[in-house]
């Protein structure tokens, strides 16, 4: 009994001590805080093992559903991170590290995001956030004027609007085309005389009241996933996300899109909202902007554009005008933890009329209470930390000038890297760079020659066996760790086919051509190794075969 | 000409500075960070300005919506941060605000959040993931653990499943709240032989097909307001979030929730789900889940617990059976921001069923491939965060026991605020403490004997000026900044009538039994203030009349 009591005693202690005693600077996190304080680059480089281990193997330390009755030492449960967690990790700052959208970030975000960890503020209401809000709500009218340039006399009177905001700061690009597509179906159902809106009503009512059979968004099949899943969350279904096929530059086909339009009032289903993409996520590609805002003109349906990758580019003098059109759109997704070198969970959507928000509004009775400044009445989320500071920090420290210069060695970079694969005779370009993101694969020079002439069934024979060499080579290269590429399919115009790709993103500033010829040196490397060699054999033979028969069927 | 291009390569090498060169430990933000990791209490106290400053006056200092043209000096931008962010933002972590659901957070997240930071992987995939998506896994599988206590065989079956999750971590409870009721929504117009399902066609066709006019969901007025943003967000309609009235103890009223079931099958609209809720928001107070859970088998529709608050009141042995019922849900949210101690910007959804989550499933072609590990691909979510990390170091260094200490800590502080006010002739209890939040009023003694016995007209308005009182005492009390308690409007059983109410939450395992009474003595200074007493002279005049009144009346 007595020593139940003491023990009870020593958890109480050990409690409070966690919540009151600081971690020592020589205990063991003491100690890695302080080699990632010092230097970050060198840690994860050290800490990283850079050879792949099996998942299997690693979810074997992570196997246990239960959780641990009796505490741990910090110390102890530190040593397993470091060996279990941060040693399996992806170095996803690395300058070879191509494959995906995380780069490098700039080192002040480090000790500024502990500073907002520190804070803990809660975006949602003023009263657990203070300046933060007015913080939060200048960050997206200053995202609002990079897309807008509304006149300097508009924003004093929506920036710190009690009713309204211009815009939502998210967890990410997919909350905030979701937000987009879900201010667009409630103001095309807005309350009428005789109807109480789609938002109070829901939508089977909203289409009983319009006599619609349904609503559908178009969007290129370059569209992100994030649009089936928002078609299937908003209750539209992903039936009517409308992938419409794009032109030889990875680009929206205007004809087709304007069938698709038909058909679809054919069936009396209403066009809820054009898409526009700007850096589309396999390509890097931007849909003829102007022209979509002119059809979604015609249509008078809502202009939404995704610009969670390539909106940035408005930064630059020379590059900005790739996105014109962009500043007709009526919501606009950025993302911050991509190309504003924020750390991940950080996106937003910025609407063209200041009021547009108002379409989702909500409150409650012990916050966002009517004509406060809380940030949650126009949020699709309810708590969130104070990610917009790091956001604030990197437009003020970067400033527009060093994003310019960022986004500028971004594209040249990407143009650099596909003039490099040009001289590689053995592999081909699929997307050429339009941004600062590029797909290729390899596919040796003769059989780029018989594919061309080769009839469809061939073709496709030859082409999935290319697939399989392309993921081979992806994923032997992740497995050794040097450099990443990533893969995707893609239905290459050229080949009117779905193919699988080597995909590039170079946003990392860190990235140096001499890496870039590396990455490429490694493929030529791993396209050796049997396994592949004996892929590119059942190529060759079936472009053999297709010599032999031209040359038979040939009149000399 | 010669001067652009030196101040175009000054401008580059600033660049690269930032993302090679670590902040020196003496400039002014490597002092802030060294500073926060020797003493985040001591920095924080030291920083945050005490005696709040009005928004107005903040938002001057975030007033352009022009970003920066040229860079500025991280030192710079430092000390503005110092001054007019930090300065200016909620102590959230004091033990003397208990009026929000933030707390102290544990010393050891704060350098392993910077590790997070560090490492910038990115849950949605395994490709920039890796140990991180087992890891995640794990928590998602212990919580489950938590709520539903399966074999241990269940667990190896399903916790690394390539092609199920157990449960989707979010960015905080309000997705989890919307993911539930998706999965709901979607097995209930699940794909058949005539069908598509919803998510593929629709709910205006899915409501065709099952001759419904709409679909509901079932809360007390108690909910949470996420529920009313699902029924928006999902098509439902806010109309058919049925709000039911609450007993004495602010839990559901089973006869009037079969009543209103009844009208909806009346009105031909399907039942979605039941929501209980395990700690409300505003008081704490747990539904009769058992009961709840019959009623939900009975309807054949989804059981949803919000457990976003009470969820880890699990952990204690003394008071796990207030949430028993649980185990039957089909989906349970439980926020790890709330009461696991991590930083903001960590939530989770927990489903019965380990299939459920294949409602929402959906996969790209460069990631998420069908058979991949991904997390992604069952998340409503697309880029997100290693918070789990937070979680899991907190599951693993408090252990059990530890947090079973923190939920038993609070709910009996809880207790003894309850005492202490009960102490207060002039306090009103308005709602008991179950778990570790209530609420109270100011109401002299003779106005509560005035009340009980005020014919309703009286009654009306004697609260309506109560109601002010209590505004204006929150509002003083949050101002002169040493405590801190929240208000909202609550429908109290025993006078029958929303009032204006104090909320505290006590959760903080650091506010002690002094810093409450400071809490209710600063209150009773407050009142004193004669805008104040203004309002309690207005209430005595109405209760002397009545008196008179009385007295008139009575036959003697």
């Amino acid at each position: 009994m007595l020593k139940n009591r003491e023990a009870a005693r020593a958890n109480l202690e050990n409690l409070y001590r966690i919540f009151t005693v600081p971690e020592a600077p020589d205990s063991t996190l003491g100690a890695i805080d302080q080699a990632i304080a010092a230097d970050v680059t060198g840690f994860l480089q050290t800490h990283i093992v850079a050879i792949e281990r099996d998942l299997e193997a690693i979810e074997a330390d992570f196997a246990s559903a239960i959780i641990p009755e009796e505490p741990t030492y910090v110390s102890e449960y530190t040593e397993f991170v470091k060996e279990n967690l941060v040693a399996q990790s992806v170095h996803t700052a690395a300058p070879g590290f191509v494959g995906h959208m995380t780069s490098a970030i700039p080192y002040f975000m480090l000790p500024l995001a502990r500073l907002m960890t520190a804070l803990n503020q809660n975006l949602v209401k003023v009263e657990t956030s203070k300046a933060f809000t007015p913080m939060e709500r200048q960050v997206l009218a200053m995202l609002h004027h990079l897309v807008y340039r509304r006149d300097a006399d508009f924003y004093p009177a929506w920036i710190h609007n009690s009713q309204h905001a211009l815009g939502a700061f998210c967890s990410g690009g997919t909350i905030a085309n979701v937000t987009a597509l879900w201010v667009a179906r409630n103001r095309l159902f807005a309350p009428s005389a005789d109807f109480g809106g789609l938002a109070q009503e829901g939508l089977g009512r909203a289409l009983q009241h319009r006599g619609a059979e349904g609503i559908a968004v178009l969007v290129s099949e370059r569209g992100h996933y994030s649009f089936g899943k928002a078609a299937d969350l908003l209750g539209l279904g992903r039936d009517n996300l409308i992938k419409v096929q794009t032109d030889a530059h990875n680009r929206v086909d205007l004809k087709l899109l304007r069938e698709e339009v038909r058909r679809l009032q054919d069936r009396n289903i209403l066009p809820l909202a054009l898409v526009g993409i700007a850096g589309t996520t396999e390509t890097g590609n931007v849909d003829p902007l102007e022209a979509l805002a002119d059809l979604a003109g015609e249509l008078g349906c809502h202009f939404h554009v995704d610009a969670a990758w390539g909106g940035p580019t408005l930064f630059s003098d020379r590059f900005r005008s790739l996105l014109s059109g962009i500043e007709r759109a009526d919501s606009v997704t950025i993302d911050a933890h991509k190309q504003l070198y924020v750390p991940m969970g950080a996106g937003m959507v910025v609407f063209k009329d200041p009021t547009a928000l108002s379409a989702i509004e909500h409150h409650a009775n012990y916050i966002l209470r009517h004509g406060s400044k809380d940030l949650g009445s126009h949020t699709l989320e309810g708590s969130r930390p104070g990610m917009a500071m790091l956001v604030h920090a990197g437009l003020s420290i970067i400033g527009r000038k060093g994003y310019e210069l960022l986004m500028d060695m971004g594209i040249e970079r990407a143009r650099t890297f596909a003039a490099m694969i040009r001289q590689y005779p053995d592999f081909e370009l699929t997307s050429e760079p339009e941004l600062n993101i590029l797909t290729y694969r390899y596919c040796p020079l003769n059989v780029q020659k018989a594919l061309a002439a080769a009839p469809a069934e061939q073709r496709a024979g030859i082409n999935a066996l290319l697939d399989q060499v392309c993921q081979l080579l992806q994923k032997h290269q992740r497995e050794a760790g040097k450099t990443f590429v990533s893969r995707t399919r893609l239905r290459v115009a050229r080949h009117d086919e779905e193919l699988t790709v080597l995909r590039v993103v170079l946003a990392n500033p860190l990235t140096t051509d001499e890496i870039l010829a590396a990455v490429l040196a490694e493929q030529c490397e791993i396209v050796q190794q049997p396994e592949i060699q004996g892929l590119l054999q059942q190529v060759e033979e079936i472009c053999t075969g297709l010599t032999a028969k031209a040359a038979d069927q040939s009149p000399n």
